[in-house]
């Protein structure tokens, strides 16, 4: 059967207790997922620190991202993308609640 | 210098003459493209017939595709997405032109 879907379909109708994740497709090395966050942010003081490259968009709603090292947080909407190397550790300080903040990630082997 | 941007951005204004298309980040064995289609179609009897694994989302605009052997064409519409094994044959049969039509894929090795 053919692989298939909205990114923006079966979204929670208020705010889900935690972040929902899917994988939407694998391969060697390489994963996309799609994340839908309703508020929820990254642990007081808690960081993302990666193996792999991300490669990151958000599809719909809007989030602000605190990269280490970085003076002001990020904000982004709809279609803005980031490229986080392997270990660029970062944040999500923020995301909107309602409608939901969809993202879609690519997990990818960093190079060399 | 991070790399960031938005699939939204630097659209033409009208038609193009050809698909814009943009590499946004690679990996070993992967790649993620933007595509912007302005009423361009795939050439009359021609496939894509491609090595690798592709999986595509409309961001924004819709589109029509083609899969050999499927008897109707299927339309994609903003967050549609989905998957084309390697060497799975397609023709996007129709772009919209305006506003314009904008892809993401990702191009990536097929598993084994």
């Amino acid at each position: 059967m053919r692989k298939t879907g909205n990114l923006l379909s079966d979204l929670p109708e208020g705010t889900a207790q935690d972040e929902i994740f899917d994988t939407l497709a694998m391969g060697p090395g390489m994963r996309i997922e799609r994340i839908v966050s309703t508020g929820q942010v990254t642990a007081e003081g808690e960081w993302y620190d990666q193996d792999d490259d991300e490669w990151v968009v958000v599809i719909a709603g809007a989030a602000r991202l605190k990269i280490e090292g970085e003076d002001d947080e990020r904000r982004l909407g709809a279609g803005d993308w980031i490229h986080l190397p392997a270990h660029c550790r970062h944040r999500v300080t923020w995301t909107q609640e309602s409608p939901p903040t969809v993202w879609l990630a690519v997990h990818y082997e960093a190079a060399g």
